[in-house]
């Protein structure tokens, strides 16, 4: 295939230029699609026939100002928590535009970029997710967890309601496509879909904290075939992770956790 | 167990919380090591008994200000892209544990912080790596890809060789904890243990745009064992990303992709 101009002929060769390490690894270890030799073959040799490289530039900052930058970015996202209480008041929607845009920075195995943010800010919408996720719930809890369990929550105020299903202004779904579609409508196998758009959401975020905007990263239980038809998602993407996102009640409360010292999570050698 | 003072109780209290949405989805989606139901009440019941709540409060930005740092982020993140051409110029090492205490504020299922981040700078060690690796990479080139394809990439400069194993200052190997131990000594399942040490390489790689540093994302093809081995770590870990960390050098190039628009990744309802 020659590459021509145009938008769409970019989109090609885009989706299909392999990031060479990506593409290799062992798939028995983590991700959750084999991978067809066939195909993976045949997806390569087009792509890197096609993919022109061009020079690159960046910015470049001080040492003083890395480490400045690196220790200020630290404190502003040490500062993130897990919150359960969101308030219902309106966040502007740009914002919401520009965290989304952001999480679409992340790079992605084969750059497939496999993930597609639904963002639900109708509260007939949102109150048919809350529904559906509390069903679930309520079943997960009383089947698997057992009187004694389910009374130790109820004390604890944690149960399988989630109001804030309905009070978060947005709702985020992000769903990973485990597989896209050749030109030639053959499958195309999405290599590390779930990792690539894991590292999304990880970089969304970052860019949520960085905004003020707070969310409980959840993954609901048992859910995504009956969100993914709600949302009328087609058959080639599942749901990974669910963000309500807002601001934090006034009288939120958050677990008092504290996080692992760099000694423990980091080994230098 | 009762809740005592000092920092090993606050440690075990912290590390047996759970982040309650994310305990629940249906592991078959996705993750890489099935529930085990009675671990999982286990550990969930001596969690929730154990876990003060305390008030959160958090900055307030105005809606501009909101939208004009949203705006700013997508834009330093936009600029982000996988370099494989790295120079072998030294780095602050100030900045490298920056950004890995940046990365280890990520969330996890349930609190579990499954993640170790080991970080290379020893030559040696690092040109260990690189054998490793290249080792596995020919063999797989040379077995999988056959000639027509291996000549394809050598014509293109692209094959085995990953001289930036060498020549990057650090390389940063991600392994994810896939289980830890209960203070009896019952194996502890780390829930979302992949989709949680992803999400935390997320926020490194926002923490290394955000410090003026470039990497690749890369996953070493069946090298997880025999780096895991050369890097003396323990059974429970497994190699999820290897990331080498560094300036481009002058003469970099990157390939000419574009991102999906906002359109193709996000659906507003």
């Amino acid at each position: 295939m020659k590459k021509t101009n145009g938008e769409k002929e970019k989109r090609d060769t885009k989706t299909k230029h392999p990031s060479r390490p990506w593409v290799d690894e062992d798939l028995k270890d983590g991700t959750d699609h084999p991978l067809e030799e066939e195909e993976g073959e045949e997806e390569w040799q087009g792509l890197e026939e096609n993919v022109a490289h061009v020079p690159f530039t960046c910015e470049r900052y001080s040492e003083a100002e890395m480490i400045k930058r690196s220790q200020t970015f630290y404190e502003l996202l040490n500062k993130r928590r897990s919150v359960r209480f969101l308030s219902d008041e309106p966040v502007p929607r740009e914002v919401i535009d520009n965290v989304i845009r952001t999480a679409g920075t992340s790079p992605s195995g084969a750059h497939t970029e496999p993930w597609t943010f639904v963002v639900v800010q109708d509260p007939n919408l949102k109150h048919k997710i809350r529904e559906i996720v509390e069903e679930e719930e309520e079943i997960n809890y009383k089947k698997r967890m057992g009187d004694r369990w389910v009374n130790d929550l109820k004390r604890l105020r944690t149960n399988w309601i989630k109001e804030y299903l309905d009070t978060a202004p947005y709702l985020i779904l992000i769903f990973k496509q485990v597989y896209g579609r050749l030109p030639n409508g053959k499958k195309k196998t999405h290599y590390y879909n779930e990792i690539s758009v894991s590292i999304a959401c990880g970089i969304l975020l970052a860019a949520l904290q960085n905004a003020g905007l707070y969310t409980v990263t959840s993954t609901p239980l048992n859910c995504g075939p009956q969100l993914r038809v709600l949302l009328q998602r087609p058959a080639n993407e599942k749901l990974l992770l669910l963000l309500p996102v807002g601001y934090p009640k006034r009288d939120a409360t958050v677990p008092a956790l504290t996080r692992k010292p760099l000694e423990d999570i980091m080994v230098f050698m």
